[in-house]
This record gives structure tokens, sequence and C-alpha cells, in this order.
């Protein structure tokens, strides 16, 4: 049994102050949470689960030390994000990432000012399909742990680097990576000589590019349209500019 | 004003059963609405605006005959689906396409059992960007109308025809369309001769494309992949596999 003033905290950490001020966020379903069992590179603070989940799932808890909480489902519910709460929900710490040299040997994404969790958890999700090991984000966007974040990477948060800074931040550890955007005027993707590194700016859904953005851009690129949309979701963009880069 | 019942039934448009029965839909934003009112292809059967948008807007309103509803900002919240109601709500009638003998020559999209309204949305913004004149979607997919969808598509069903149908159906009338499906196994997308015409098949979120309609691929392609994600989002690649197809 979970107390009101943990239902309460677990159930503060859907907001972003709570997750920056406890340093934690939530993970739901089965598995994601065996997966982050199996890896051991995040700390679970506190496992909630059925006594049926925690008994087939009894091999992959050996090795684990945090507090282990067994939950009826209608408990789970209480604590749930999702509209079919599962049968455990995991507590976890807040990694950090550094900024390793390897970085400028990359193709990397930078999220400039993403505000649709679902459109961040699926950009982690493209970085993940095509093997970019890096995803970065502007301060102003939404956090990589929000709960429709964490669900729409479908696990990919736990195998792609994903870290909150500034795009200056970055031109400055790393001045030898070309800065590409995208922009109706930019070279067509599909015809551009594309490098193996580089980072590739994902505008905000309805602004695009922030000018203080824009004018560190080295090379800008477009994808070009056929029809009378004016604009394509930020996410499926980024997944068209990836799938260029890797394959071309 | 709007009475209570009139309240009730608009309501009752952001469910399917009673779209499908009083054949209407809710369309709602004010750039949206000005572009049905301009195109003059959709029935409008009632505007809700506020008087001031009548105002703003009494040029598009001269060749309108449907019924007009001036309603107060806090009327409109009680009929929107949206968190920010805008100042401006339309009831539409739900059009009739027709198979027409054009689409053999074109390229088309076929949602199998897309359940996601906002990923049907993006793929109907995915075929308006690269001028796809055809969405097709299998009955048992999100239908096109659900407030969402048309949230999503960002004015695209206004511009692509999108038709419920079953494959079978369409590989009765147009034999020599060539059905692209995509798998693991398939060809790589990007080294495949792809033609200008034919229908790609986009599968349902979690399961892929169905059994019944799998026998009816001519062609299997892959999105390579050099990561760790099981797949892409449903939209995403969609959105590749149109470029690819409008690029290569």
């Amino acid at each position: 049994m979970l107390s009101k003033s943990q239902v309460k905290y677990i159930k503060s950490l859907s907001i972003k102050k709570f997750r920056t001020k406890h340093n934690q966020f939530i993970c739901e379903g089965s598995k994601i949470v065996k997966e982050l069992l199996e890896i051991q590179s995040f700390q679970i603070d506190i496992l909630c689960a059925t006594e049926k989940w925690l008994l087939d799932n009894n091999h992959l808890l050996n090795s684990y030390s945090g507090q282990l909480v067994q939950l009826k489902t209608q408990d789970l519910k209480k604590i749930s994000n999702l509209k079919t709460p599962g049968e455990v929900l995991a507590i976890v710490g807040i990694p950090e990432f550094s900024f390793k040299k390897e970085i400028s040997k990359k193709l990397c994404l930078y999220c400039d000012n993403i505000q649709d969790p679902g459109n961040m958890g699926t950009i982690l999700r493209i970085a993940d399909w095509f093997g970019l090991p890096y995803v970065f984000a502007s301060p102003q966007s939404v956090d990589f742990y929000n709960p429709k974040t964490i669900q729409a990477s479908m696990g990919a948060f736990l195998r792609v680097n994903h870290i909150s800074c500034e795009l200056s931040k970055l031109t400055e550890l790393f001045p030898e990576m070309t800065i590409y955007g995208t922009r109706m005027q930019g070279k067509n993707v599909f015809k551009h000589d594309l490098q193996k590194n580089g980072i590739i700016l994902i505008g905000n859904e309805g602004r695009g590019i922030s000018e203080n953005n824009a004018q560190l851009v080295g090379e800008w690129i477009s994808i070009p349209s056929g029809g009378g949309a004016e604009s394509l979701n930020a996410a499926v963009a980024a997944g068209i500019i990836c799938a260029c880069f890797k394959n071309l």
C-alpha cells in the first residue's frame, strides 16, 4: 500500500516543476520497466507493481536494491498517467549526461523549442531507429521526462543520450560541426552532399527555427514539396532528414 | 444563442457514431474555417462564431447560405473540442468521394487499421505536402473526421481526397497498381527502383500490416535501421517512404 502522501508525491512527478525539484521521473508499462531493470544504467528508486508482475519477473529483481511496493491494480490506477494502466510503474532518477568528445564525430539532432511531448518522444524514437546517439534540446523545449514523451519514445530514451542545452554551447564546444537547418529555400536534401557528422536542427512546431539559432546554421536544406501543405509535422521532417543523412 | 439540445447535438459530433448517423463533422479554428468558406467545395451547415470574427470575415460570407449563429466566447467553449477554443466553429457535411479512373496513375497511401487520430491527420498532411491526391483507409481505421484528425491534418483534408474502403476493392478496380508494403526484410527503399504510381500501405501502429492485406502486396520495401528501435512511428515511416517515392 502507498500512503496518501506517497500517492500525491508520485502524481506530482507528472509535472515538470516537481520532476526538476526531485530529479525523478515516472516510467510505466511492463516492457519499458523490464528493459530498465535489465540495462541497469538508470537508477530506479521505487518500483510499484502487482503481485503477478513481481512473481513473473522475479528473475529481474536480483540486483535491484530500491524500494519495492506491491500494489493492487486499482491502486496502480491512482498513480498512473495512462488511460489503460499497466501492472508496473517505476520512479526513476533523472540521469546526467556529459559532453563527450565523440559527439563531434556523430550525427546529432537538436530540438529548437519543440513543445509537443509526443513529437519529442517520436524524435527520440527516430534517433534510436537511425542510430543517432545524441538528441539535444533547447531549455525552452518540452522536457525529455514528460510522461507523454516517455510513452511516445517507446524506450528510445534508454538508448539515446539526451541533453538540454543552448545550441550556442554546442557550437562553442564543437566548432567543427556543421549545423543543418531546414527552410523552403534550402538545398534539396535529396541532392545535397551530406556529411556523416553534424547537428540537424528541428524547429518549433509553429514558428520553425528561432532567430538566434538560425544565425548558427552553416547549411540550409529543404524537403521538396509537391503539394499544398505549408509544412510537415516536426517529427516527420526530422525522420525524412535523418533517413537522407543515413542512406544517401 | 444555442439551445441546450443544439449544444448536445454539436457535442455529439465528436463521437464517430453520431458523425456517421448525421453525416456531419466539426471544423474548428479561424484559419481552417476561412479556407472552407473560400474553397466552397464542402457544405457548411452551421457556422458558429463570435461577433468580432463575423465582422472581420464578413467578405467571406457573401455566398454562404447555411445557418449562422453568433456566440460569445464562453458559449463557443461549451461546444469546442480544443483546449483553447477559437472564435469560430463550423458543422460541415461529410463529402462523398468516388473512385475516379485517374487514381490508377497516382501515388496513393492506404492506411491499414491506423488507430491514432493524430497519426491519421499527420498522414493526410504528408500526402498534402508531397502532392499525393488520395489517401485511403481500411474501415477499421480511425475515421477521417475525428476532431483530433482534423486538427492534426492542418487543413490537408480539404485538399487530399480521402476514402474509407477495403484494400481488395482498390486491387479489383485498379489491378495494374502495385501495392507497396513495408517490412524489415523488404528492399531498401533508398535503393529500390520506385514507380510514379502505386499504393503505399501504412500498417497499424502496433501490429503493422494485416495478414489479409499482406497477401495483396506486390513489392516489399524497408527503411534501413542503424539503431536499437524496433519500429518507427507509422506517420514518420509514411513520410520517409513518400519522400523517397517523390525524390529518388
